[in-house]
């Protein structure tokens, strides 16, 4: 049995709620949390509720990382879906967990795919036009 | 405890490898199952891989639908995360089962954000500047 994609269902509770409200360091810390897990940013989409919190979609060459905040609970929801075996996606999990100032966080990993290969390990497939359009030094020294 | 999130984690062995494998139909349908389940649409990022296989993600005001196929092991992995009582994410797990012609699916449903907040739920809150970009007539014509 082979999974085809890793998937962590990352739960952040007892975050700081002023950084959970605040759309340009989520997105900012998303981003970063999937280039430090060396995957390929193609795209992201974020926005704010009223009267408070924020959802936003990371697009990486290897699945997705997607987040949900209620600021007003401190908590947050965050998915970590990646394939291939270069991607280590507890390292986004972490990232976020100390970016968010979590102090209660749970992580559940769920593989996804759990297909009959004969113990064959899918190599990753690129992401046809796959583009960075964000430059890591950059995106780093934004979040830091 | 009240879960502020509902998450689908939809498994979708033996589906019609073809339609895995096309960019549009996927999207169609992936949208489509959004507003069948009552989601309002906000935006959506589809993107192909080399040789085959289809990554989307769906924004909805009230959380994302996402997937990811491997055409040539006939499966996909979706997952319907919604908040709010309105949505129904089993209805777009059942639309996509049909659409995709799956025949071995699975669906586990994941409470997120089981907090103690003493039996309140908590009501959908509107996303800022949310707007339909899909016509609801249109897009379920394209796809049926």
């Amino acid at each position: 049995m082979h999974a085809l994609g890793k998937h962590l269902l990352v739960e952040l509770r007892d975050c700081n709620k002023e950084i959970l409200n605040n759309i340009e360091k989520t997105r900012a810390y998303m981003v970063a949390a999937a280039i430090e897990a060396r995957a390929t940013v193609i795209g992201e989409h974020f926005h704010t509720f009223s009267p408070h919190g924020i959802s936003g979609v990371v697009i990486i060459a290897e699945s997705h990382l997607s987040i949900h905040t209620w600021p007003e609970y401190g908590y947050a929801a965050v998915d970590v879906f990646t394939c291939g075996d270069v991607l280590q996606p507890c390292v986004a999990a972490d990232y976020l967990i100390n970016k968010f100032q979590c102090t209660n966080p749970s992580v559940i990993e769920v593989k996804r795919g759990m297909l009959s290969l004969d113990g064959k390990a899918l190599p990753h497939k690129p992401a046809e036009g796959a583009a960075i359009p964000y430059d890591r030094s950059e995106e780093l020294q934004m979040v830091s």
